[in-house]
């Protein structure tokens, strides 16, 4: 990636992802990825009032957008790399994308997981072939597990947001997005994005932006881990308050990423929050009349079009359900919510 | 539809349906209809060595195949007899299809149901505004209810499966199945269908035949409820022993249609059958690894394919998932099945 004369990072920060970047993930993820269905619900428009287009990445190979950048950037690594192996940090979904993309290339995995991971996460991700060590969410730097892993074996660490080539790949659902809207005749007046680190956000951000120029760009956050929402108002990167808790667990970083955050910052209008009580609801709905298995964190987008957090009367909407990877108990307990039924 | 001068049928026996017919339906759906997608899974190809392509009528309008059938019949009726309105008796998903068509077409409509039908299938059909009459299932015939019903109020009674215009509404699906898989680059060795009545199997049957002759076409039942197998079998309509029992709320018919087993009997190769256990198996696989949800019915051919009922190895399959209607009781249920997990 050449550097832009007018850049004014530090030297430590990538090069952000341009679109054809995202266009040259898109190649590499032909025929690896699915194409996932941009779903329409005749329940769901006359409930809104509005146009709303489901981007179903729950129905991506491991459930989750997350192959698409992990594949992006472990298929592209050299052979003595594929070697030594990679080493990845995550609390579920990076797992498991990475896991099924290191066997599909054939270079072995570890990855770092919270204890508390859905046991569906870490099942997968030992599925897929990969090794999986447990840290203490509440006591450890998975950061520094992983990043002193990778230094001691000679592996690649491969991060779950801030780096090019993830973002790139996760970009490729944009791309999707951008051109099944247009192949529907519909024109985007907003985009929703299920929003942790932000490298589904940034991805989605550069295609849409390019192909859509028009579409207004939200993140969805749990309440309690709303760091992009305040940063994104603050026009700088905030972190969130210690102690909180959201049964969201793919959402619950600590800030958003550097580079995410850079290019999040100029594309993305704002950020919205929702409840655990809503996110649930949701699951609920979707369960119930969209016949679709979301996991919390893949719902928030869902979330804050039911409880109302954006007017989207009579316009065209687009939203990502980023994952689907929820234990039996989690969502059958959503379905018990009060509102639910 | 003109008379056929080999035809050996009773004068009181409509015409099949012919493929013109299921065009034309196809015509009358378009825009009221969901385009359901032709889903591929990277994780049920490699679990059974095959490619299969699943169409997800779950996220059809009304979470079942249903509207189909009902659209393409209660469009077609005169002023007069949309005003005189309709009737129908259903266990659930052909009531919740003609609900919502007379709804968008503005007749009113009276649906006989039993008193043991799903609650989410009860109450979906009262949301569309038809008004529900419950019958006992085991002590009265509904459809001498629904006739009388008919006859009292001069209604049109909308059969839930033996009639030329519900054939041909449901072949609306087989026909996108066929483009679908042929835009895919797949040529269908095997396409599987659920089997109730054999509406959506002689729909599609038609439809598939036309457009992909060399395709063997399998139906599939819950066990106690294999009319179609036995009669296709025995190349004549058997009924269902009594006493039988299945969760499979959508397949319970005593006997193959008349008009529907005409068409099967000639286009249809054999049919699977498959236990309640192995169907709850099903259920669980859709909502860990494919993350849909399907009701009972709709995953007879998921569980037929998982349990290995048909050798598969090697070759594209095609099969439909029906329906997704089911309670969150019954489904959490199915996830706590002992091989679910």
């Amino acid at each position: 990636m050449t550097s832009s004369p007018a850049s004014t990072k530090s030297a430590a920060t990538p090069e952000p992802p341009r679109f054809a970047d995202i266009e040259a993930a898109a190649e590499r993820l032909a025929g690896q990825a699915v194409l996932t269905p941009l779903l329409e619900f005749p329940v769901l428009n006359e409930r809104l009032g509005a146009r709303v287009l489901l981007k179903a990445e729950t129905l991506q190979r491991t459930g989750s957008f997350k192959f698409r950048g992990a594949y992006n950037t472990i298929s592209r690594l050299s052979e003595a790399a594929r070697q030594a192996g990679i080493v990845a940090y995550s609390s579920g979904n990076h797992a498991q994308g990475v896991a099924a993309a290191a066997a599909l290339v054939g270079t072995p995995a570890t990855i770092v997981m919270p204890a508390d991971a859905p046991a569906i996460k870490m099942q997968n991700t030992r599925g897929y072939g990969a090794e999986v060590l447990v840290y203490d969410r509440y006591g450890e730097s998975r950061e520094e597990v992983a990043e002193q892993l990778a230094a001691e074996r000679g592996a690649t660490l491969v991060r779950p947001y801030d780096d090019p080539d993830i973002i790139a790949g996760q970009g490729t659902c944009g791309l999707e997005i951008a051109r099944q809207a247009e192949a529907l005749g519909a024109r985007l007046d907003h985009l929703l994005i299920c929003c942790g680190g932000g490298g589904l956000t940034a991805g989605c951000a550069l295609a849409v932006s390019e192909l859509s120029p028009d579409t207004v760009i939200h993140t969805v956050e749990p309440a309690g881990f709303d760091d992009t929402a305040r940063s994104l108002a603050a026009g700088e990167r905030l972190a969130n308050a210690p102690g909180a808790s959201s049964f969201c667990d793919a959402l619950l970083g600590p800030t958003p990423g550097e580079l995410t955050f850079e290019i999040n910052r100029r594309l993305v209008a704002d950020g919205l929050v929702v409840s655990d009580a809503e996110v649930a609801e949701a699951m609920a709905f979707a369960f119930r009349d969209l016949k679709l298995v979301v996991e919390p964190g893949g719902a928030v987008t869902l979330a804050a079009l039911l409880s109302g957090k954006l007017d989207v009367a009579g316009k065209t909407v687009a939203a990502t359900l980023s994952g689907g990877n929820v234990d039996p108990e989690t969502f059958c307990r959503a379905l018990e919510a009060p509102a639910g039924l």
